[in-house]
Order: structure tokens, then C-alpha cells, then sequence
């Protein structure tokens, strides 16, 4: 490359469109390469997928991939339906949940049109996706226990993003309270996201049969521990599920390859596995949450595979950082109302048992 | 579900925005389910991937899709660099070169700003990006011999996106006709989609060390044999690459699946595989022609792993409805200009002649 070349680099800015300069993009947690770090930052699960999935995957004809995958993604979306005991056509699949989430906010949100409101404190990329598809939004307060206040979404006319379990809180609603705001007015849809869901908190699945202004979506990157393959879905009303597939059909058509078509219409099947790891990875977060009480953390109730908790002296950032050093990856974010806290992802028994001797080690040099 | 859920599902339509509700997706070639047909009609690749490619699926250790993937493909992109010679910040991953394209249609076209030119019988997603993403656009037509002239894309101040070779028709530019299209006016955006281009055009990657106002996309859904992995990439400035990247994080960080960057990647160092199967398929190709033109088709010059052909008598569609019929899938185009013409994928030389011999029966039948 000639020397000019780096100022011409500079200036291919020019064009960026005016949004794309504008942007405050989602950062993903850390992914590390190489280092060895128990890592505890992004809420992966700690166990395989399940055996059929990995069976699933080594069977698979591989000179197949010369084809296009289906793009109905049908055999995957047949067994969630089957999952929950709905329609075929009550169910999106997608590249993940972020790429679903994103297809929902384009498909049913007017850009400077009715209000979206979603908490202050919850997954940080909805107010991206607001930003980006220029809607007009709104972030209404959690309490101060960082509780969603159910009746300020209660309120007609506007549209809502909820998270439940909320993140990164892990604070759940109860199906009852999610009807609550479903049913205030039928004429605004209500999102509920629950990717956390399968970690104790209840499914809004069950109330499709009654509303049809509402979207669940989930994901198969936690409870199904497949993070790796990027498949994510939504359930509701045949008309909502049309919405999405018009937006993904503007945009790219096969959006879920076909070993991740494979690998998640497996991982649904596999029911005992999947009850199995889901169960153990609460009992641990269970354990957990007492053993962090008990060196002095405050702890949020979490229905979550994760734990929101913050020490009352030492900075959530701080403790991130010793924490790294000595090498337990955790999640902090720089959040106003909690940058005291930490996320920390529930890996194994061991895994948490290292976390917990390297937060009392911490404790103990500063003597706190 | 209760018998009034049927009128709620109509009535659920009321949650599409007024963009979704307008929409005209693209439509993709049937991927047909269960049945035996010659799939002559999505450009697939008609041998397997790579053996290196299918050794790097079988050795992945499958335990590690609990994590998600790098979001920056790192290996994926050096791959792509290398072969490049260029650097690896140069290089833009996705899920699909449609994912890409819709990327760099969002990062850089401002809405209802510069005019936005590509011709009018190309690949029918542009218009599609182009009225989703709300831009200024314009068709430029080909000429009569359905060449795109280069002169028309020379103008100042508008932006270009032109696939090289053309698509359905098969078609390439030379290396020095891109680059009078690049060169013309260094302040405005071309985007070169080269899905074909190793089948018998020139890459315009020769020319980003001396223009940083072009962005070249490929994919490896054709002439890598990977359709069902989903793998696309974009070269061009670093900065062009980063405006990507901010589009692609407000989206979906994680686009590119563990096992696609791990077969894409070992796709892009296969050489020798590649160099066999792209001549075969040229070869291949070539031969076809010669054979529909004695069967008295008009066929276009292809530097495709398709070809553009029309019968002078029989009307494109119903001569698509025919060869289905006898168990060939071609595509068809209900488009101005090309209705008469089919588009064939270059399938194995087993394949073609049967083609060959569905259509003679058809043309013997017909009496024309």
C-alpha cells in the first residue's frame, strides 16, 4: 500500500451516512482468545449441548452445504410449535434473538411514531435499536429495589420491551403481572424477551391464546447452550409472524444456516437434558447468591443463569477488574444507578467455587 | 385455540408499520422439500464442499457451541486478507452476502439523499434494499444486448452498485471498465457485488489499493460450494469496514456462527479444490451453451456458473412450467425485459445433459 493510502483510510468516513456516524453501537461482553479466564461475563451455559445435538451434528450430510438452507426453516419451527403447543405460523426463527429483536423493532415500531417504553435498567440493546431505527422511546425507571413498576406500563397507547427475567437483574415478573400490562390495551403490542426465562420464571407463551398484541421471543444461546450457533425465535399471532417475515425477506432470506437448523431443531427435542442442566444451574446460582450474601454482596433476586449483586464499599468496576486479574471474567457495566454492581454468569459448581475463594481473597487483602 | 383467535389473527396486521405493510420482499428460487428434482435454479454449486472444509466441521469439538462465537471472525478475515493480499482490517464478515449488502445499503446511503444507480435487469434485491431502506434510486436500463454501458455509471455525484458478472444475465465488465466507473468520481460510493466472480470475471480487489471509494462484496454460497453456511464478505477501506461493523453491532453482534467461520475459513485456504471446481464448472458451462444454441436458444455470454437463455417461440414461464414437469427446476423471471429468458445453474455435466435432453423432447414435442 502506497503512503497515501492512510489518508485516504481517514477520510472512506465521507461515506458513512449521517446515521451510521451517529451510532452508539451495542458492545458484546468480552470474548476472549487464547487466555485461559473462568468466564463468567456473557452468560453462556457452563454445560455442552445436549448429546443429541452434538449427534445431530455429526450425522449430518456435509456435502449438503452446497445447498441453500431451507429458508422456511420449517423442521425447527415444527418443533417449537410442537414445544408449546401452537401453530407452525405462530412461530419466527432467526439468527439469533438480537436478529429477531431487531426484525420486531423494523417491522412493528413507527419510526417518531407511537411510544416504546422499556425499563431504565434492562438489556442495553433496546434503547440501540430505538436509536438506530429512530423511534420515538422512552426508558421508564425500575424502583429503587430495581423492580419493573407493572402499572407504568399499564398505561395505554404505548408500546412495551420487557425483558423477563429482566437483565442484567434477573428480576422476574409473574405471568400474572405480564397479563396485566398485556391486557391493558389491546391495540399496542407488548414484546416480552425472555431469553432467561428457562431459568425460572414463567412463559408468556401461555397467554397467545388469548392476546394477539403480544410477541415472546426467546433464544436457544442460554437454557439450550447454544450460544455458538446463533438461532433465536419468536412465538405469536400468525399476522405478527408474517410482520417479521416480510421485514427478513427485505433483508436477507436465509438468515439460520443449515447446521444451525439442524443443531436447534434438536436441541428443542431434547427435553430430559435440557431439564437436567437448567435445574442444576439454578441450584447453583441458588448456593451462590447465599455464599455472596454471606461475604457481605448485596444480591438481587434472580430468576435468572446469572446474579446481579454489588459489594457496599468497593466499585462494581474495581471489583471487575481484580477480579480479571486474577482471573475470573465478570460483567460490569458502566451504567448510572448500577455501576456498583457486577453480572456474573452461573458456570459450574467449580467454576463458581474458584469465583467465590478469589472474592473472599479480594475482600480479605482490602479488608473490607 | 378458541374459535374467535382466527379473527383476532387477521386483525393483528394492525401492529405492521406503515413500512411493513408497503413492503415488496424479495422473493428467493424455490428450495424444494422431498422431491427429486434437477435443481437447476438457485445458482448452487453442484459439488460438495471442499474435503478441508468437511474435515474442519468433523474436528470442531462441538462442546464449544455453548459459547458464542468471535464476533470480530477473526480467523474467517485473516483467511480472506491473505488471499487477498490485503490486511485484515480490510475485510467485512456476515451472515450471507445478502447480510452484507444490506449492511453497506444501510451504512451508506442516506435516505432520499444522493441517487443511488444500478441497472434494471440485475439482482432483484436492489430495488428491494433500495425502497426498504427508502433511498434515491434509479434503474439504469442495459442496452438492447443487456450489457450494462458504462457511461451511464461515469456521471458524477451518484452512487453505483453494479454485480460483476451481471445477474441473471451473466455477463462481466473488464477490470478497466470498473475501474472508469470507480475512477470517475472518487466522492461518490461504488459497490461491486461479485457473488460469480471467480466462474470467469476479473475481482475489482486489484483496484483497492488505489480507490478507496469502492467496496467489493463476495460470497461463499457459489464458488466455495457453501450456499448452506451462510458466509458473505465485504473488502474495501478500513473505514468502509468499520462503518459496517457499526451497523452490524446495532443489529446483531454475533452474525457469523461458530461452525460457518470455521468451514468458511477453512473454505478460503482450500486452493486447489476451488481452482478444480470453478474450471469444471466453466468448462461445463461452455459446453451447455454450445448446446442450447443448437437447440436454437438464445443464450447470453455468461462468465457465471449460470446462463441466460431464451427460446424465440415458447414464452419463458411456460418453458420453466415444461422442463418442471419432466423433473428439471430452472428459474424464471416475471420481470420487463427478460420474461422470455431462463436462468439455468451450471449443474454436473450429468445434470446438463439431462437439461439438454428434457428440453430437445420439449422442443420436439412443441414442433418448434
Amino acid at each position: 500500500m502506497e503512503e497515501n493510502f492512510g489518508k485516504m483510510e481517514k477520510s472512506a468516513e465521507r461515506f458513512w451516512n449521517r446515521k451510521t456516524a451517529s451510532l452508539i453501537p451495542y458492545v458484546p461482553g468480552e470474548q476472549p482468545r487464547g487466555e485461559k479466564l473462568i468466564k463468567l461475563n456473557t452468560n453462556e451455559n457452563p454445560y455442552p449441548p445436549a448429546p443429541e445435538v452434538i449427534e445431530a451434528i455429526r450425522k449430518f450430510d456435509y456435502n449438503r452445504l452446497r445447498l441453500y438452507p431451507d429458508p422456511a426453516v420449517t423442521d425447527f419451527r415444527q418443533a417449537v410449535a410442537e414445544y408449546f403447543g401452537i401453530e407452525k405460523s405462530m412461530v419466527f426463527a432467526g439468527n439469533g434473538s438480537d436478529e429477531v429483536l431487531a426484525f420486531a423493532f423494523q417491522a412493528f415500531f413507527e419510526p417518531d411514531g407511537r411510544q416504546v417504553n422499556f425499563p431504565d435498567i434492562s438489556y442495553s440493546f433496546y434503547p440501540v435499536y430505538a436509536r438506530f431505527y429512530e423511534l420515538n422511546w422512552k426508558a421508564i425507571p425500575v424502583d429503587s429495589d430495581y423492580r419493573i413498576v407493572v402499572d407504568d406500563y399499564c398505561r395505554a397507547g404505548h408500546d412495551v420491551v420487557i425483558a423477563n427475567p429482566n437483565a442484567p437483574t434477573g428480576i422476574a415478573l409473574t405471568l400474572e403481572e405480564i397479563e396485566r400490562i398485556v391486557a391493558a390495551d389491546c391495540d399496542r403490542l407488548v414484546i416480552i424477551d425472555e431469553a432467561y426465562v428457562d431459568f425460572g420464571a414463567e412463559s408468556a407463551a401461555a397467554l397467545l391464546s388469548k392476546y394477539d398484541n403480544l410477541l415472546v421471543i426467546q433464544t436457544l444461546s442460554k437454557s439450550r447452550s447454544l450460544a455458538g450457533i446463533r438461532v433465536g425465535f419468536a412465538i405469536g399471532s400468525a399476522a405478527l409472524i408474517a410482520g417479521l417475515e416480510r421485514v427478513r425477506d427485505s433483508i436477507n432470506s436465509y438468515t439460520v444456516d443449515m447446521l444451525a437448523q439442524t443443531a436447534a431443531t434438536a436441541a428443542v427435542r431434547s427435553g430430559r437434558y435440557f431439564e437436567k442442566t437448567r435445574q442444576k444451574i439454578m441450584m447453583v446460582r441458588e448456593e451462590t447468591a447465599e455464599r455472596l450474601t454471606g461475604l457481605g454482596l448485596k444480591v438481587l433476586p434472580s430468576s435468572a443463569n446469572f446474579i446481579f449483586a454489588a459489594h457496599p464499599q468497593i466499585a462494581g468496576s474495581e471489583l471487575a477488574l481484580m477480579l480479571r486479574q486474577k482471573g475470573v471474567l465478570v460483567r460490569h457495566f458502566k451504567h448510572e444507578r448500577i455501576d456498583q454492581y457486577l453480572r456474573i454468569s452461573i458456570g459450574t459448581q467449580e467454576e463458581m467455587n474458584i469465583l467465590i475463594d478469589r472474592l473472599a481473597e479480594i475482600l480479605d487483602y482490602n479488608r473490607v
